[in-house]
């Protein structure tokens, strides 16, 4: 079992991986702090309740701990504020209390639900992370919880810290194939801006990472995390550094728009716009590896590396410019400058990123 | 006009008291690092835009600050999930980004609110509190934000302290007189509970604070907001000391929920709850002036200090029972020891309280 702790002060907390560790959940709570006299609410979804709930539960109440359970259905639409309100009704009927905590079963979605509805239950309360997908080792760091509106996603939400992550690599043998590769894009990514070695050691396992070996996964989860670790630690409330996460999102963000989301897995569109970042960093005179070694690893990792002509360059372009990013007119980007290294540039022009856009549907195909 | 700062590390902040204020609001921003860049939005009530919106608005706008402004039902019902959704949309709509700030213009209803909206917006930015009642010296003062559930007051919210606050005490004239003698009950009870002097200070004045009387009111609520900043200053997140801010309101929560929503005012059922509260810190050893003093400052802004007959004891108890005070099992309350004085007091007797029930159905009306 590997050990990584996020430090952030008296926010700081562990994260546990490895195999088996649902079987250990009670005595992991009780060693950091979860109160054994406190009921706690365990939300997941409804893929994630077939494979897991009733170990979970059965592993709590043996542990001396009393827990409801709430499942929400799977998916996006489930962040939303209407599912904040049936939780908290869930929490009040559950007698949850100050010293209770609510505990996330399941992947990003219900990482970030259940953790706005600890952020905000009682003003807040402690929550726990227990990520069953490989994009989860990135939402569970960090402490970035939100619910989307009918107009954005994310945009209402909280910074607030796990008390714990435990990451139970068996859980990820029953993840669909697809939700793997899209996972592994942003493992990937923490290796690209602050890791080169990291990049190297994907570049040599990715097949061993798509057939879910637990000794790889668990070094390339333990590895994502301790970058989104160290980042996150230097930059609680994204005020600066923490901006180098968005390598290959803003691209990535239009094109899940663009397509209607749902159409792109997140992983994907932002391996997309890795590449695009990756070409950007070239022209601005970065080492051509830049290129290369970015395609190739998320290719190995069976991520897309090409956009598909059907998108159309001007409404990716529109979308973009709606981001968030792009604030008070000044278009900022995330470049690489070198294989485990980026830069926040604030100075890029607008009509480069269209090239950008352009070239990425001339790309092969990964062999 | 007097200014007084709320001591919280980073997250300090000053309140300004005075007469005239909203003309000078531009200027205020400013000094206080709310940036001419990113648009505002003002929130307010349907009651306080017809005095004081167009006002508000206009010396934003002389003040070169864009703004847009959001008007809601006034009363307790706005502080709902559906107005935090249809506030988040006018926000986006406005085009609010991470420097923008929220401002709310009204009551504790809309600070409460509006602050919400602030503390999730974007995962957090910028408040300020312009604060129309003579309660909201208290809600404006500690970060407490928060929207009700159905099954739930309050059960929703954050910790989330404005930039600063503007309180112009013209505004307080067009009060109505209910919720004049409502507010007075909280100003009464910082005095109570950490201040002999000003509780004599108010005895000696509470006929000029009930006329509005602009020097005796700006006094009062700046040695109100002090006593509420000091208390908050040593506990920002409600852990111990904080709890003193409850004196009245274990008894004056469960007349409200009995009586129904609405029947009485907040500052109405903690005034008679304060009164209980003196009797058992009498019973249990105080001076008996904490008593005749606690009934006769009260008795003295109009606040009624009997409880009618026709509420149920075993009602109240019940209602009580489920207040989140009393968690864990044990029965704690705050108990005046001196005038100006009060203890935690995590061991008191349920059948005493009944007892206090039952004894304040029997006290004299206020003369
Ligand atoms: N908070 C952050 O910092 C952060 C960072 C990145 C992404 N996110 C958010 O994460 C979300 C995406 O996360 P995700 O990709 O994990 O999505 P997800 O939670 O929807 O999981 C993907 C799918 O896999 C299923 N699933 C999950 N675990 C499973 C398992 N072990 N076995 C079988 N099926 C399983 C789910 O039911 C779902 O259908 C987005 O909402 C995104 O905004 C948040
Ligand atoms: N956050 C905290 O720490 C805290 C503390 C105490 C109370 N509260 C909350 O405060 C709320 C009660 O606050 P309130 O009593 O100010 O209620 P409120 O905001 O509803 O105002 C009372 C009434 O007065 C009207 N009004 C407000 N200002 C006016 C003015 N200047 N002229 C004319 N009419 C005006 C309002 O429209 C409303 O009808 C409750 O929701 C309570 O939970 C919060
Ligand atoms: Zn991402
Ligand atoms: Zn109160």
């Amino acid at each position: 079992m590997r050990e990584l702790m996020v430090n952030l002060g008296e926010r700081s907390y562990p994260i546990y991986i490895g195999e088996g560790i649902l079987n250990d959940i009670a005595s992991l709570f009780d060693k950091h702090g979860i109160s054994r006299k406190s009921p706690l609410l365990v939300v997941t979804d409804d893929h994630v309740a077939q494979h897991y709930l009733n170990g979970v539960m059965s592993s709590l109440q043996n542990g001396g701990y009393t827990a409801a359970s709430a499942v929400v259905p799977s998916g996006e639409s489930s962040k939303s504020l209407a599912m904040l309100e049936s939780l908290t009704a869930k929490a009040l009927e559950a007698g949850l209390d100050r010293k209770s905590a609510i505990v996330a079963l399941g992947g990003g979605v219900v990482g970030d639900l259940a953790g706005f509805v600890a952020a905000s239950y009682m003003r807040g309360i402690r929550f726990v992370q227990i990520p069953t997908t490989i994009l989860a080792h990135d939402s569970s760091v960090g402490g970035k919880v939100a619910v989307n509106h009918p107009l954005a996603k994310n945009i209402i939400g909280a910074f607030h810290q796990p008390e714990l992550v435990l990451y139970d690599l068996s859980t990820l043998q029953s993840l669909p194939a697809r939700d793997v590769r899209s996972g592994l894009a942003e493992v990937v990514k923490h290796g690209l801006i602050w890791d080169a070695e990291f990049v190297t050691w994907c570049d040599n396992n990715a097949e061993k990472l798509l057939a879910l070996d637990a000794e790889a996964l668990g070094y390339a989860l333990y590895k994502g995390c301790s970058v989104k670790a160290a980042v996150v630690s230097q930059d609680e409330r994204e005020n600066g550094l923490r901006a180098i996460l968005n390598l290959g999102h803003t691209i990535g963000h239009a094109l899940e728009a663009v397509a209607g989301y749902g159409e792109f897995q997140h992983g994907e569109a932002i391996a997309i716009g890795m590449i695009g970042s990756a070409k950007l960093g070239v022209r601005l005179g970065a080492p051509e590896d830049v290129y290369t070694v970015t395609r190739r690893v998320l290719g190995k990792c069976g991520l897309p590396v090409r956009l598909p002509e059907q998108y159309d360059t001007d409404a990716i372009m529109k979308a973009m410019m709606h981001d968030k990013k792009f604030g008070e007119g000044t278009v900022t980007f995330i470049v690489p400058t070198a294989i485990g290294k980026v830069e926040i540039n604030k100075q890029i022009d607008v009509t480069m990123i269209r090239d950008i856009v352009n070239e990425l549907k001339q790309e092969a195909d990964w062999a």
